[in-house]
């Protein structure tokens, strides 16, 4: 995602470190220790503006932490804010590349990863650049536990084609595949900014989740 | 599929009893027995003009049983003269209505399924018509062996999506996963008529597999 750039919004940000974090492989393993219980962890891969991650934090409180991974520290300034004005303690948000994965989070450390909307890369040469490319389904085995999900939703038919294959090929269990979430009764759906604006304009959201057995 | 009229094919068709036959319930639970041996049962529901069985029956020679289920008699004469012509005696062709399944195959007799380019039934009102429709997966869930597959092809975009969802929501564990068959590398593939035409038109066709765990 990419926004103007806020020349306030690196000062405004200080605010928040309890929150918003750089994170290093000191944590690796210790996310447990840092929220404090052993609650289930789940990481959204691609947070964004946060409005997914924050709805999610407030639905599951009690339930399950969050960590909220986006490249772009500036983005994540809503995010936060939300965070906050919920006084949601289960969720931080990491600046952070998603290529490192394995750098911060240890083997089996979490329980479901969520990727929302993930930029489709429509040129063929650049397939290894999406967020469901095998590439990245080895490192999100790493570190899912075994039996461990992610939940994937897209509006970009080619992508959603395009991960179901790579799923398949990966020997990964597909469930509740539907092609238009917001017309099956799936509950307890929260959107993100990207997805109310587009299902609004009547695009129809694609949804699967996958399951990894050997962690 | 529709075909003229020809009035010479009944006559015709009577001098291949042994390949085509009116199945009754007799025959439930002793298909083994009709081949003489134990190989392996498969079975295509829609055979049409049996190029695919024909191929299928050739490639797997003293490996699998072939048994084509098509509602129309007339269109299987072309059927019968392949499975003649190459002496396939792994391949018998019914003229049937997959609606009855259930009176022909005992519980667990079936080893796999093919279901190829089968009618689209594209009005949402006739959707439990779809052979991938739920109401169907619970008949082939009772004549397939436990761990015994579907395999599924079509050209048709939407009764693709359609099928994946009710595969999912069926709970069936879904593999091979492709939207474009001819560029992927998958080896084996025996085309129907339909398929050749199509696909030589650019028409990219689309096939996964499921299994069924409780049979």
């Amino acid at each position: 995602m990419r926004l103007r750039k806020k020349p306030w919004i690196a000062e405004a940000l200080t605010g928040f470190t309890n929150i918003v974090q750089n994170p290093g492989e000191e944590l690796k393993g210790k996310w447990a220790d840092l929220f404090g219980n052993q609650l289930p962890l789940y990481v959204e891969l691609g947070t964004g503006r946060g409005k997914f991650i924050a709805g999610m934090g407030e639905q599951y409180q009690d339930k399950a932490n969050f960590i909220g991974i986006e490249a772009q520290k500036d983005v994540l300034y809503d995010a936060a804010v939300r965070a906050r004005e919920n006084e949601l303690t289960n969720v931080r948000l990491l600046v952070f590349n998603v290529n490192e994965l394995l750098t911060i989070f240890a083997p089996g450390e979490i329980d479901r990863l969520y990727i929302n909307f993930c930029d489709p890369w429509p040129k063929n040469r650049h397939a290894k650049r999406r967020l469901t490319h095998a590439r990245f389904l080895e490192k999100y085995q790493t570190v899912l536990k075994a039996g461990g999900q992610l939940c994937f939703k897209t509006d970009n038919r080619p992508l959603f084609e395009f991960s179901l294959e790579q799923f398949s090929q990966f020997g990964l269990a597909i469930d509740n595949i539907t092609y238009d979430l917001h017309n099956n009764g799936f509950a307890g759906n929260v959107m993100t900014e990207y997805e109310s604006r587009f299902s609004a304009l009547g695009q129809p959201i694609h949804r699967c989740e996958v399951t990894f057995q050997n962690s």
